[in-house]
């Protein structure tokens, strides 16, 4: 099972994610993904989709018109680990090829 | 453009969706779909996504895994349509198929 990560690899992971920042009140991380329209924002969801179904680590993330709000976290750790952090990697590189 | 529904139409309406239920503090309805897995619950927002881009009326919506919560207004109208309605009724009718 994915193990919270320390204060240290979470710090070297969130320099690397520098479009993502730490949610309030929950150990996660969110990111909010802008598009231009609801077809880029469900095609990017659709494709986040796919990765997090093969990773078996999953999204909480919410969709209005042309914004996808995204927050990471592992419920079975308690908080952030490295399944998010990849997750969001992923992300990452899916909104850019867009 | 899609005109608010009369309190009348609205009465008629929400008699016909009785998974469906008015937002709290907006003129909405909203529903929360509870399938069996991830795949279930995308599986849904996929289809759902289509008939709302056809429709060109899109949901505020997210999702935790196996569940999607829903709420629909037509922002335009500055409340609840008879567009909220159709789509409300298309996506019962996909969540029913599963």
């Amino acid at each position: 099972m994915a193990q919270q990560l320390t204060q240290a690899e979470r710090d070297a992971a969130l320099a690397k994610l520098p479009d993502w920042q730490v949610a309030e009140g929950r150990d996660a991380i969110r990111r909010t993904f802008v598009f231009n329209d609801f077809n880029q924002a469900f095609g990017f969801m659709a494709r986040a989709a796919l990765v997090a179904e093969k990773m078996d680590h999953h999204p909480d993330w919410s969709n209005v018109y042309k914004t996808v709000d995204v927050t990471l976290s592992t419920h079975d750790a308690g908080g952030l680990t490295e399944r998010d952090i990849a997750l969001a990697e992923a992300m990452d590189r899916i909104a850019e090829v867009g």
